[in-house]
């Protein structure tokens, strides 16, 4: 546990009241005022203490009468708790293991539980390829001459048009086109670091972002992160004089699944922009939300032009289509002159494509059932891996995106692990790939995108009990 | 003239006597031995006194008799000397200018002499729609998902196949494919050099590169560069101990459309090869030669693995389709690793289209056809120049590529010659564009990829019209 939050000791106390059976469903808890007076703490710090237990579904708040604990199926698995990095850029890079892992990429036979994407059963394939045919019919020269500088306009046009899901006030020439999300975060970076800058990311954090920045130069400083609500706000007022800018996946991020709720993002969104920090914000996974709407980005809340807003298809549509985009904010000139300088333009007939498809009726529907088969394979494999995985393992149930964060008891090392699966044609991400510091050896990512079959299901069940073997 | 090259010293000297009518057509020439006595210069020297002259194709050799003066139309413009840039790395970029001639890009209704671009009509649009559709038809998924790291394998295929017309050994394996070659450039950058480096580059050259250069904090060395042989090997020398890498467009450079002879391209990958500095080739106009056959790029001579070549379809089949490639010998595992961290991968589709059609009959016809269209358009664009431009221009004839180089006389700006001619819908590209030293001001780029119409020719007519107003 990280010593340095108030509200989450007041929650685990609460918490482990209510697991013990102190506490019975049904039953009113201690007033936020009691709290405050009990605990010597703040209205603040006691309203996110139950903001918390809320989140962690343990409790429901009801109008004018204050929080009742949860009438529920008790998890079989706890969630870990906030990461613990070193507020220090960390140089340790796991480059061998990702190599590793990446090698069997083109192994065929593979069950690659290691992997981020969707199943290509889930995806619109015969649709879009209807969608290739009408650029190529109707764009001029066929789509074989350069395109606008800033991309295409009719991707532009309907990514800034599906924006209003989020109330974004964004129009076309906001946007520029890019060769998929990582593509437009080079450019962020090159944007708005120079060399030997400091960045600031979620712990754990897709491992990409780590070598993307070890490519060009930049340090990178992880921050203590919630499984739950992303970055520890109070981590990151305490660094922000040592960085130079921050790169975070609000949304469902990627190995952890966290949802930043609005309040934080404001809040990081205030706290970056009253400094002048750019705030980098990789929203590929927004629309595959498992609850009610679509969460809010970081974006929504910028007032300053300083969130440069990321985003992709790759992760909804095609991955292998490299079709992304940025709203840079006031780093618009910049990104544009480094889009034509490194690349000049984008596939224009592919990037018209997929402009056809999200600006038609089916694409909604798609999101829609590409939902519905991510939530469902979510629940499938948080019961087999709680019914398989060591006893103590700890599970961070995903909110949405293609991430399930495992937390392995005692001193499992999940190379070793990815080592045992992978003589049983199985593959998984140990967690040591997602950081530069020496952490999260216990850990691993599981892909939640794959078709949910028997075989997957036995698959699955055989990395636990291969866990168990290496306790 | 360029104080520090005796061999052109005595080239120019022999040059103005054939032109005053010293040496008459068919007259013999003073012996290798002669000039090597009454200029007390090297053997060496001489010789390549006359291979200049030969290249100018102003005289002739006759085996075991020695050489004559050529028996030819006579030249109406000169062309010009090589370039004479200061030997320090210049900052003064002409951003404005390039911002303003860019601008224009999308304004419908102009003649874009500015651009260095085939013509749409010249493309085969039919032909490769065909290749898409098999392409979508064949490919797993319909190439919505993510394709081999290196690239596609066709493609790469294909290529290596192709590139038999230069004697190269290269395999798919030995090649990266890259969203262009813009792309594959900045990949290069990134791979062999740090900020603050120095990199040496032909002067003239493309704007791009400079741009490219400055984005990521690399200082740019321009090489005093021949019209027709390219970049001059003893100013090479002079610095190589100064430059980290050195990039050069060895076949039809842009815009001054320079050719080096093998002999140069051999001394230049064995000097930079013994230093162990990497030679970046970008090649995308080795297969548009208007002589006998394709010139072998620097690569074909590298022992080391110190040459990235580069190549697109850009300039061949599609621009708009971003499809290029590299092989970067010794940097593969490098570049290879940069292009997964900044873009994941490449379109598999479009990358397949493309392999599809290099693999076909089509490629070769297509590249035969595309080269009688450019070396007309080249003929035509140069009588009309030199009937129409001003007495004293200076015409580099391009010998295969897009560009063709004219330096203005006297004190003309061809910036402002720009704007005369977007007053009247006429956009050219001036020489200031491609130097970050303060040359050039008289000097444009006359793109010779449109097709060729009397319109067409009344505007550059015009353009010669306009400079006349200027002088």
């Amino acid at each position: 546990m990280h010593k340095i939050f108030k509200y989450l000791e007041i929650a685990n106390a609460i918490s482990q009241k209510i697991k013990d059976g102190v506490f019975l469903p049904g039953d009113k808890l201690p007033s936020i005022r009691t709290v405050v007076k009990e605990y010597g703490v703040s209205m603040n710090t006691a309203t996110q203490s139950f903001m918390e237990l809320e989140r962690r579904n343990l409790v429901e708040s009801r109008p004018q009468s204050g929080f009742y604990v949860k009438v529920q199926i008790r998890r079989q698995f706890d969630e870990p708790g906030i990461s613990n990095p070193s507020l220090k850029p960390g140089f340790a890079d796991a480059a061998d293991l990702i190599d590793e892992v990446y090698a069997s990429l083109n192994q065929p036979g593979i069950t690659r539980f290691s992997l981020g994407v969707p199943d290509p059963s889930f995806l619109p394939v015969a649709k879009l390829n209807k969608c290739l045919l009408e650029a190529s019919r109707k764009m001029p020269d066929s789509g074989t001459s350069y395109e606008d500088i800033q991309g295409n306009k009719k991707l532009r046009n309907n990514i800034a048009r599906w924006s209003f899901t989020w109330g974004s006030q964004l129009v076309a020439d906001d946007l520029v086109s890019t060769s998929g999300a990582m593509n437009a975060i080079a450019y962020c970076l090159l944007a708005t670091m120079e060399k030997g800058d400091t960045l600031a990311v979620e712990s754990p954090v897709y491992f990409g972002i780590l070598q993307l920045a070890q490519s060009l130069g930049i340090r990178v400083l992880e921050l203590p992160t919630h499984p739950g609500t992303g970055i520890e706000l109070g981590a990151l007022k305490k660094v922000i004089g040592k960085i130079n800018a921050c790169l975070l996946v609000s949304n469902f991020n990627n190995p952890l699944g966290s949802c930043m709720p609005e309040s934080h993002k404001m809040a990081v969104v205030n706290m970056l922009g009253e400094q002048g920090i750019p705030l980098i914000e990789n929203d590929l996974y927004g629309d595959i939300y498992f609850g009610n709407a679509r969460p809010k980005p970081c974006k929504a809340f910028d007032q300053g032009g300083t969130v440069l807003w990321c985003g992709s298809v790759s992760k909804t549509l095609a991955p292998g289509y490299r079709v992304g985009w940025v709203a840079p904010g006031k780093y618009l000139r910049k990104i544009t002159r480094l889009k034509l300088h490194h690349t000049v333009t984008n596939t224009g007939i592919i990037h018209e494509a997929v402009g056809n498809f999200i600006g038609s009726d089916n694409y909604e529907k798609h999101l829609r059932n590409l939902r519905k088969e991510l939530y469902y394979n979510n629940l499938q494999i948080s019961k087999t891996v709680s019914a398989s995985f060591p006893q103590g393992s700890q599970l961070v149930p995903p909110q949405g995106g293609y991430a399930m964060w495992i937390a392995l008891p005692g001193k499992i090392n999940t190379a070793d692990l990815y080592h045992a699966c992978m003589r049983e044609n199985i593959s998984i991400a140990p967690g040591r790939m997602f950081s530069l510091q020496d952490q999260f050896n216990n850990c691993l990512r599981l892909n939640i995108g794959m078709k949910w079959t028997p075989e997957l299901e036995q698959k699955l069940i055989r990395v636990g009990h291969l866990a168990q073997t290496l306790l």
